[in-house]
């Protein structure tokens, strides 16, 4: 998985606004960035009327438009998709993942505090948090960045989590759902795979691999 | 992969109104559908102002809202993502696939007609065409159905397309581009990964099994 980075706090807090600053320094610095807005309530995407908006109003269940600049695509859930299976569907190739929200979560954390809207902050380091951004004195002893110092915290990101891999990554998901496994077994998988595949016609070493098998009806 | 069906026609022939009878006609008989716009414009999906469309403009190659009840996501592309690719990275669970145009893709294609909009089909047999849904006269020895008659249609679909299927369905893609691969090929990697995931505690007989590898910095 690549990493996943909160931007967390209170509602009105700047997160957006951070998030606006913060993309494109990481942007900038040579990463693809995926954005993940959590959202509790539910949300209109697509335009009342708009052709895609017409066939999921008929019942299609995953309804995608496909253009040479853009995809979207909107799936009707039943339930919430975890994060770590929402990053591994669509966000294959991106380096990190900068979410708006899931301050429950046990992802690192970059919580946005304004005095002005809530009284003291709402995580600790028992929250994972790596630092605070705050025009305001913040009462802990982890970093606290000023708004502008956006810089500064790209620099903690890139420093602790974007060093070089040297090991695979790899995700099994089984009906769905991400199948723990150890780094001895992910090295096993991912070798047993690329060695099967290296032997095939259009294997040139490529370094990404996404396997689908849907078992038949038996 | 599942079926994949083309609903094309002449621009203003009526291939949305179709497909809102088309749809929830499928979706009665059982089937999971997802459909795909073929947008040869571009598009804006997500809502000037909005935290999403925020995140994109910002610079993030894919952004997406997540709830309880929905998934939104928009992908920035550099050139249209193949109709097959998309299919197996955000259909996974649908039982059919149906396009709003693609006409010129080799895919089993409905073709909308109506001789107010244009004075002849624009698909031949050799199109790969299925049927035309006209309720006008159409010079053709292929099957007619009357826009009413949406259930011939869908049972036509379900008879070619929806049978059981008796043998794994396998997707590999490779840096994001299908590997052709034979039956047997696909056959001993089903079997293969399904043999070396099996002997994991987590192996509960599912019927779904993705894998992604991103080999490292060597």
């Amino acid at each position: 998985m690549q990493p996943i980075v909160c931007v967390v706090g209170a509602s009105n807090s700047g997160k957006t606004t951070y998030l606006e600053k913060l993309i494109p320094e990481m942007v900038r610095r040579g990463y693809r960035v995926g954005t993940v807005k959590h959202d509790v309530h539910g949300f209109e995407m697509d335009r009342e009327g708009k052709d895609s908006w017409r066939h999921r109003q008929a019942g299609a269940s995953v309804i995608a438009v496909s253009s040479p600049s853009r995809i979207g695509m909107i799936r009707e859930m039943s339930g919430e998709m975890e994060l770590e299976e929402l990053a591994g569907r669509y966000f294959w190739d991106t380096d990190i993942i900068l979410t708006e929200g899931y301050k429950k979560l046990h992802y690192p954390k970059v919580e946005v505090f304004r005095a002005a809207v809530e009284s003291k902050p709402i995580c600790g380091k028992e929250d994972n948090l790596l630092a605070t951004v705050s025009d305001d004195p913040v009462p802990t002893d982890m970093p606290v960045f000023k708004f502008a110092e956006v810089a500064r915290l790209a620099d903690l990101i890139e420093d602790r989590f974007l060093k070089p891999r040297k090991r695979p990554r790899v995700l099994v998901l089984l009906d769905g759902r991400q199948l723990p496994m150890k780094d001895f077994v992910k090295d096993f998988l991912a070798e047993g795979i690329r060695g099967m595949l290296s032997t095939l016609r259009g294997w040139k070493g490529q370094k990404s691999i996404d396997v689908q098998i849907r078992l038949g009806d038996e």
